[in-house]
């Protein structure tokens, strides 16, 4: 059965793990920052040499292009390049190299396809250095306004629409994906969890995007000395929080496995040893993929008394996402070619976003996800073994090759 | 029965909430700052004009003193002029306006006293300005390291040696108390806790000063992604954290009902709402007059696992101090004065920290509470009516002529 290349894709992931390499195993490459564009020259370079057409659209995002024997939509692949401070060689980037080695491989082996097949990089995925994540794709499938997206700052008051007409990879708005011109996104990413490695599995088949809920909770009591305040006149607004903070637990513990839920931040005021805490605030994030599960959880969460040991408990919604379900055609693809080069394959929901949540609400579209080692990401420990990435770069070879073919 | 007289009383709070006014009920009178050195200008104007002699210690420690009419050491009472940033008319300044009118009572009504009478202002009590806390009664008493003081700076980089070179209150180091020159110290000072206005008591009788352990406790998990790890893979130091609480708190209930115990500070590693908590540290601040109920709370943090929640528990002392007793006959001397004058009283030890403890180690000393409004203190809320302040006085007085007599 056709395979991509060892050599070359781990040829691929080194070079570019040059590219912002912060000497500590991992990388710093934000968005449109001179690493970024370093790996973008690379990318461009690599893609050339194949004989693709390359194209950017006004967000900077590059579609790189082998010509299909007939005049037909394209089939794409790709995910983005940008990574978080001190993040890993994976995420994203890993999405981008096997989708160029699928593309090396179609070209050398000179295997015969009807689409256009593309190899995209989305701009500024993470939001590390602009906010918000998943920006580029969000500005072409309507979910962000793309002014204020422009005026988007980095933390040296550059703004987005400076680094981009800075860049040199700023292109016309005709260039961007639609759905006249594209037939279908792959998407593979790294699992960013310890699913996968922990249960031995070799490709996750994702069915979808985990709908979310953020809520942030704030105990009000009453700021007293710790050492002239008996119990008894006490309002601990920390106290209150920790009560609920386990009522959640608690019931959410009673719901579906698949919950995830955290409580992440927590600040308290004014935080000093000696005086009881007045103001208290924690946020929780829950993630499901079943909506009913997510109005269970707000459920639990309305049911939370308006006084908590005599301090106001109240919350608000700081956002949340409905669950996304890609194209289940392809989602029986990726399965389908997985068994079939004997890779064990769990379907699965990605609990973080990806371009492709937004991607599929144009055109058809899932994606592949390969283990983490530890289930790491988002830091330099970052790492997905070759044999992983290749397996991985396998089904997507076969999952483009599958689209062509239907 | 001799009384502190009640509109003169009333001047001297008026007049000193005018030195540091924040134009908002308080004041911000730091150690050693312009609006202290016109308190303490203020304070020995009125002192001279009762015809006191006043000296400075090499702290600039102030006694301002009236002549007895016997060859004795001084009866002293007062407490600090300094106030936390944003304090309020009461904490400190009440104990030396009261003494101030004590001596402005004795010397008008030409009341025969044996001994001699100083009025005292200790410097630098809040250690808001330069830490520590109680520095000057602190160094005078072998408490704290001279050197280690002088070399205390505020947060603009100013030395505490520097400050009291500029001050012009620094005196001689033959001028700092000892047990030779002195017979007692009677502080009175606000409660700083709503217990006496709830019990509608005039006069809190001191027994002494409670003893206090200050903990802290880290929890160290591990930091993973909100959306990507299922619960049972969790290490999160934030639950383990809050489950210790929940013990602390139902273990510590289970002790004597005079025990207060908090948890004022908090924080949680990296604090992001998607990320899981891999270090979150609190701590435990408890205090109780008697030794054994301290012993039990160590037992109760001791009792703690090794690991809670899959995360690793620690925890270290930041530091603690033994209970104080005060002087058991001036003690009953103030529950004995506040009865003849019809006040009710509650016996009772401070939960905070004061000069007089230190002071006790070296003279016999005890110290009088008058109520604090609602217990709000180091805030511009800090309240006492005028009924209380005069009624704290009568009792200041009285004790001062039983010490004298005596």
């Amino acid at each position: 059965m056709l395979t991509c290349n060892k050599e070359r894709l781990q040829d691929k992931i080194t070079t570019f793990s040059k590219f912002g390499d912060t000497g500590k195993g991992g990388i710093t490459r934000l968005s449109l920052s001179p690493a970024a564009l370093e790996a973008r020259e690379e990318f461009c370079k690599r893609c050339k040499a194949l004989g693709m057409e390359i194209k950017t659209d006004d967000m900077a995002n590059i579609y790189a292009t082998i010509p299909g024997e007939e005049k037909l939509p394209a089939i794409m692949m790709g995910s983005h390049a940008d990574s978080v401070k001190q993040g890993g060689n994976y995420d994203g980037i890993l999405g981008v190299l096997t989708g160029l080695e699928v593309a090396e491989t179609i070209v050398t082996e000179k295997i015969a396809h009807k689409h256009p097949i593309t190899v995209v990089i989305w701009t500024n995925e993470e939001g590390a250095r602009f906010e918000p994540a998943m920006m580029s794709s969000g500005v072409i499938t309507g979910k962000f306004d793309k002014d204020v997206m422009l005026a988007s700052k980095d933390t040296e008051g550059v703004t987005f629409k400076e680094a981009l007409e800075a860049s040199g990879y700023m292109g016309k708005i005709e260039n961007r994906m639609n759905p006249e011109k594209y037939r279908a996104l792959v998407e593979l990413h790294v699992e960013q969890g310890p699913v996968l490695e922990d249960e031995k599995i070799d490709i996750g088949v994702v069915e979808g995007v985990c709908g979310m809920i953020n809520y942030e909770f704030t105990f009000t009591g009453q700021a007293d000395h710790a050492g002239t305040t008996p119990m008894k006149y006490r309002k601990d607004a920390l106290y209150a929080a920790v009560k609920t903070i386990q009522y959640l637990h608690d019931e959410l513990d009673k719901l579906d496995s698949k919950l995830v839920y955290t409580t992440g931040k927590i600040s308290a005021h004014p935080n000093i040893h000696t005086v009881i805490p007045d103001y208290v605030k924690f946020t929780l994030d829950a993630r499901h993929q079943d909506p009913e599960v997510i109005n269970q959880v707000l459920e639990i969460i309305k049911a939370i008394p308006k006084v908590v040991e005599k301090c106001e408990a109240s919350y608000e919604k700081a956002w949340s996402r409905n669950t996304v379900h890609f194209y289940s055609e392809f989602v029986d693809y990726v399965e389908k070619n997985a068994k079939e080069f004997g890779y064990s394959t769990k379907r699965m929901y990605s609990g973080p976003g990806h371009d492709a949540q937004f991607i599929t609400d144009i055109i058809p579209t899932t994606m592949i996800f390969v283990p983490s080692e530890k289930g790491h990401s988002h830091c330099e420990k970052e790492f997905t073994p070759l044999e992983n990435c290749l397996k991985g770069a396998n089904v997507l070879l076969k999952t483009i090759l599958d689209i062509d073919n239907n």
